[in-house]
């Protein structure tokens, strides 16, 4: 096979500073462990719009269809909010997941050890936390169309539409159930069927599709309970699938749970490509933090364990991943702490380099 | 003024029970603080479903519109789960919050002293805790057409619109800034501006209106951040309004943080009828809780102060609502507590009616 491609788009606010520890990585097990990779970086968010007026360019889309995997840093930031809709940074993110079809946004909530204390949960409620949302990330309310704001009389009226076909909900919930099969077989759908029609449908489709999977035990919940059921008792969950916008609200109440979203990566993935590798695009759950961006303060962390992710689901290379993700493990429990992991009194933190430094020794 | 009149909706599972030790608090204030109530009990949810094949009958919907408030106690459960959508219990509430136009739903989540260490959350994270959440209540996702399942091509699509005009939003925000008023001036409006237009446009309208109250302090926050800092640090919230569909998940995680989700009422409120009270509905915020429906365990607290907030809301008696409020603080300060209520060994738990005993003692 010819050396594997990977698209970096470092983005907006701490994007590029995190992603700068990513490259550190990968040049790591280019070097030490014969993995090498054929790197592409651009622009992509905020950065892209100062350069080209968009969020994101043609060539830039182009490539991100051509390659093995993207990795995404941030977008976003106060600057561009004034910008129109149609060419905010947030619209480059969106046009990635849509045009790539990146229908399976996968979102782990982790706790990990030498963190559980920095929870704002109580430590036996989180200690030990490892769910996986599955969040549709093509479809629903983000994508609908009518949508618009609109004049009717002498007001203004916005619209946004929820539409999921039956093949879009099917798809996401294959990828929910196979997941599923190889951690604890255990699926929570989570929707508001008993206020949407579109809800019925979702929960219809995913109750079809687990007559392929009679391993895995499957529940039902509305998605307002899901988020009580989150903060009550997490660690009932194994595996969470979830439409678009419902996904994005649990996702990040259940990343904040572990109490260290500066350490949570996420993966979306589409279908496989001719190479049998699927369209994938990896990005940190944590935003571009414009108000620490530049001062070398930001965790690379979630970053670094994106392109772990990467390891696993686009190359295959499982063993890698662990390896990464165990050095990780082993940096923290030795105490190297970045600024926002700071529970404690008396540790001083490393900067996102210094992170970047233990972690690369620790490998 | 006449005897002002309350409608009774207990509806289903723990309704009746929990809805029982409110009549007989409604009954002690007409004894013993002359406050005399002309009261009409009538059937919502399953329970109207059972009887009438729908889940609100048309005269009670008329009831409805022509007394000075409705208590309702919960609907729904899994019995109903098979009836169409139509008729399923959710459609009772849903038709009264429609009908009567109840578009600002007052969500208080608050921590009580005597439970701080019941919630998941670490005692300092939510000690005190006193978030007011004003949730839209009669548009958005809920009510918006077109809606339904269809089919195109050879698969079903599932649609659900969201619709916002100017004036639904303006109205909801003038409630929750006047209530801001009254608290601590501080208001945070949550939506999802960065992707979708009825969120811009919700943005804007709340910004339009902040100018008429240059005391409050307005921010605005994606709702996914928003579920994210609820979590995190609670109480840097004063009044949170948001729509209709973000509101029940964000809501129901702020009941959650607190840990006494059996404590929590609600107060549904629309524009003034020719009596100057505004159109009401209060209820608790927690479910019908088939599992344990009819056995004596419910808690009543919150139905019971679901009808403190009438008092307050609907009637003006704010002194009264206090001593009711306060009475049940000084039973929760006693050690009485209902089995959800129960983190400490070697308490036995009184039922719903031991419950209603103790604070009609209180009183
Ligand atoms: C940046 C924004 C468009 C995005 C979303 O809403 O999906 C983000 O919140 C996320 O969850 O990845
Ligand atoms: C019962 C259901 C229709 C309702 C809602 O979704 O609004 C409930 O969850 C609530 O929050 O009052």
């Amino acid at each position: 096979m010819s050396t594997p491609s990977l698209l970096i788009l470092p983005g907006d606010g701490i994007g590029p500073e995190v992603m700068a520890e990513v490259v550190r990585i990968i040049d790591w097990f280019g070097e030490k462990r014969g993995l090498k990779f054929d790197v592409t970086t651009a622009l992509v968010g905020g950065a892209a719009y100062d350069k080209h007026g968009v969020p994101l360019s043609d060539e830039t889309m182009a490539k991100a269809q051509e390659v093995d995997a993207v990795l995404l840093g941030a977008v976003g930031g106060p600057k561009y909010d004034v910008l129109d809709f149609s060419v905010k940074p947030e619209r480059g993110l969106l046009r990635l997941r849509k045009e790539m079809d990146l229908f399976a946004n996968l979102r782990p909530a982790q706790c990990f050890d030498a963190l559980a204390d920095f929870s704002s949960l109580k430590k036996d409620v989180v200690a030990g936390l490892d769910i996986m949302i599955v969040r549709e990330l093509t479809s629903g309310i983000y994508f609908g169309e009518p949508r618009g704001i609109i004049t009717e009389g002498n007001e203004r009226v916005g619209i946004n539409t929820q539409r999921y076909t039956e093949s879009e909900i099917r798809r996401a919930a294959i990828a929910a159930f196979e997941l599923a099969m190889k951690r604890n077989k255990k699926l929570c759908s989570m929707e508001k069927a008993n206020v949407m029609e579109s809800g019925i449908l979702w929960r219809d489709v995913v109750t079809e599709v687990s007559a392929d999977y009679p391993e895995v035990e499957l529940s039902h919940m509305y998605a307002d309970n899901g988020a009580m059921q989150l903060v009550r008792a997490p660690k009932q969950f194994d595996v969470i699938v979830t439409d678009n916008l419902f996904g994005d609200v649990l996702s990040d109440c259940a990343a904040m749970l572990t109490g260290s979203l500066g350490m949570l990566p996420s993966a979306s993935l589409g279908a496989p490509m001719a190479n049998g590798r699927p369209k994938a695009m990896y990005e940190p759950v944590h935003g571009s933090a414009p108000d620490i961006a530049g001062q070398g303060k930001a965790n690379p962390i979630a970053c670094i364990l994106s392109f772990a992710m990467a390891l696993r689901y686009s190359f295959d290379e499982g063993a890698e991943a662990t390896r990464l993700e165990q050095s990780i493990e082993n940096v923290l429990a030795d105490g190297v702490r970045t600024a926002d992991l700071l529970a404690d009194e008396g540790v001083t933190p490393v900067s996102t380099s210094g992170m970047g430094d233990a972690i690369l020794a620790a490998l």
